[in-house]
């Protein structure tokens, strides 16, 4: 980001509580990570791994957790012990939230905690409890008695608590759908994308626990039971019922099947398919998956088969 | 589901007309389908396989549509023609619609039938027409000219009618868009998830068939015809002008290229690719689908393939 | 599309300014494009290739860039130059815009071009910029510091500038999000479909280049630069900072993963997964990806592995 005026790096620094300790740079006009930094700008680092490349990219200043480097370019160093923080408080000092000015639709039974913000157009149902610094952005629809911890994130036009996909045949009259009256509860810390669904329970709970992230266009059906800090990139889909532990990671456009259990640590390779149980702590990857390195291998030998077809045919 | 108060098995025997057939209990706390039952809890079950489950769950009243059975745990049984029907009646009473307090925006030359509830922040164009007992959800957003039957449900944040994605290249000018004047018919007892997209045709209609059910984001191009009583399983894409019969099913994230027919009855397996036009009564898998038993097989031998190719090494 | 009265030839000869070159009929009382036209409709052809399909179809007036063709149906026809924009002319005539009577809402930094239409329901936030000419459609939300270009049209539903996916993992903290301090450039003549996402980049910036049009559905993730002149088909999804060049079309639920490079005018088949850089100028399938010829070889050779694992067995 540009900044609307340059900005002295002793403000910076007294904000952050952080130490001048070399450099010959006095302000900042921008701030940016360093894969996006242009000259005039403050960056950050935070492992020794990095520190060359910080020092002799085009950053003017650069948030560091050392005081012993090796700083040719006489770039402006500012110690911090948590550079990622410190970056991190600066952009929020400096890049203001989404507009609330517009009054959202509340229910009049909605409990909403202290300084959670609702902005406009979000619909909140009836009987929804949602707890303290939430940030509820536009055109997020809460259907009626979900329940979201505090510190919570959802992004524009995501849908909390639709209804499950759940019918029964009933010979001429098609399908008939069974009425849910499961709710939603999303735990502290979570946060959710934009343009997600996650659909209540039938009877059960839909849950998704602490500090677990959801990319955008996410779907969660029926029932399902996520657990902690679990990452769920963008366009996966997890069908109803199905148990996720923690620590899981899905990348994206991954689907899951219905009813099935993923164990704790499971990582799922990018458009896999999970028709089936699949046990924590290892990589898969495929649609049916199967260990990522057992279906890597089976990839290398299927490039042999031209090879094999030929040897064949002389035999 | 937990009721705010206890609630007697006698009023809902009444509001049913069900008959108490045996048991000791004569209080419900909740309503839950088997799977999450507790105890306090009325369930339902309906098939005589798992009527045993149901009177050895945690259930504390049972909808059941028997006299004759053990009942070893002296359950309060309910006997009904109907348990799933009367299960969602149950549910129905005690678990009120969203919010609909809000005023929605409609056009004036919108029309709407009896009954129909269109909720907060939803979005009407000119020239709908919506039929009797519909529930269009939060945010829904209806495009000029779209025609809807009755009883169709649309959850929330859904768009109907949108501009088909139908491009000319005009050499230097780039891609020119074919101004779209179709419609998106929706059939009676059509129910649409949270989240979907069905484009207009680009001079005639998409039509969606009686009782067909589209789960959460689900994408149908422009001028697809579906047929009647279908299933779109979650995040399914359809590309344009496709044609799909009647009782189809396709499960989650299957997508289908354009300009194609999919007959009466088929099932295709999740993740899917549909690249070209195929039969009805079959069941498919893969990318590009085949029936899924020769697809099945052909993955099994893949799994040969280690082997093979170790054997002709020796040759 | 149906007129709702007849309208005269001549009338539409004047309007756009065509000359009517033979034929017996007077009005017309429908516009449809030549897969959905009935007796009554005008229609266009604009290719030699197609013109007998067009003169033998239902049409009564067809719309024709030649003068010299056989017509035995009598058909009346109106030369024109260029028949698909004509076409379109006459669609924009007889089709009005989605309703824009309900006030948006819209930041008080915010600045709009002249003639542009902001519809119900969108929200528009803080230093947001639009150009001339764009068509913002009900309940889309555009993010703080978002730059929108002239002849851009969004379509309903679609998020524009959310945080980008991007988390530090802090020990027992679990992840911590950095904040997102870019922006979204949108140039002129882009389209995006309904229900679309457009993530911001993380300091930088994500791009949507000149003429490029998104159908439904689509992601696309932070800091991610797209070329002029791409399509990029329903469901796609675009992990961060990956780089597109020009003129290259993804088909349908393609994947494309994070920090690549996809060479100028490459054409990526429905549904593969793209998880390197690829060369621009060729044509690919699969998950992961291959060239599309050497795909399909394989997927031929695939087919044949049943014998050459009887051969093998007699061996």
């Amino acid at each position: 980001m540009q900044l609307p005026t340059a900005i002295s790096v002793h403000d910076i620094a007294d904000y952050l509580q952080a130490q001048v300790i070399m450099g010959k740079h006095a302000h900042i006009t921008g701030i940016n990570e360093i894969h996006k930094v242009q000259h005039g700008d403050l960056s950050f680092v935070d492992h020794p791994k990095y520190y060359a490349k910080a020092l002799h990219s085009a950053a003017t200043v650069v948030l560091i957790n050392t005081t012993q480097v090796d700083n040719p370019q006489q770039k402006t160093l500012l110690y911090s012990q948590a550079p990622f923080n410190d970056y991190n408080k600066l952009v929020s000092k400096y890049s203001p939230l989404e507009n609330t000015f517009m009054p959202s639709v509340r229910s009049q039974t909605a409990r909403i905690g202290e300084n959670t913000q609702i902005m406009a157009g979000a619909v909140i149902g009836e009987q929804v409890r949602i707890g303290k610094n939430c940030l509820i952005y536009p055109n997020v629809v809460i259907y009626n008695n979900t329940e979201i911890g505090d510190n919570v994130v959802i992004h524009a036009n995501s849908v909390i608590g639709a209804d499950a996909y759940y019918f029964q045949k009933q010979g001429e009259k098609g399908y008939v759908k069974m009425r849910t009256c499961g709710r939603v509860l999303i735990h502290d810390n979570v946060e959710i994308g934009a343009a997600c669904t996650i659909d209540k329970g039938v009877s059960g709970d839909t849950i998704i626990g602490e500090g677990t992230k959801l990319d955008n266009q996410v779907h969660i059906g029926h029932g399902v039971v996520i657990g902690k800090h679990c990452l769920l990139a963008a366009q996966v889909g997890v069908a109803g019922k199905t148990h996720i532990g923690n620590h899981v990671i899905l990348w994206g456009q991954v689907g899951v099947s219905k009813s099935l259990y993923i164990g704790d640590g499971a990582v799922v390779y990018a458009q896999s398919g999970v028709p089936k149980s699949i046990a924590g702590g290892k990589t898969y990857f495929g649609s049916p998956v199967q260990e990522a390195r057992a279906k890597m291998k089976e990839m290398a030998i299927i490039k042999h088969l031209p090879k094999i077809w030929n040897k064949l045919k002389r035999l």
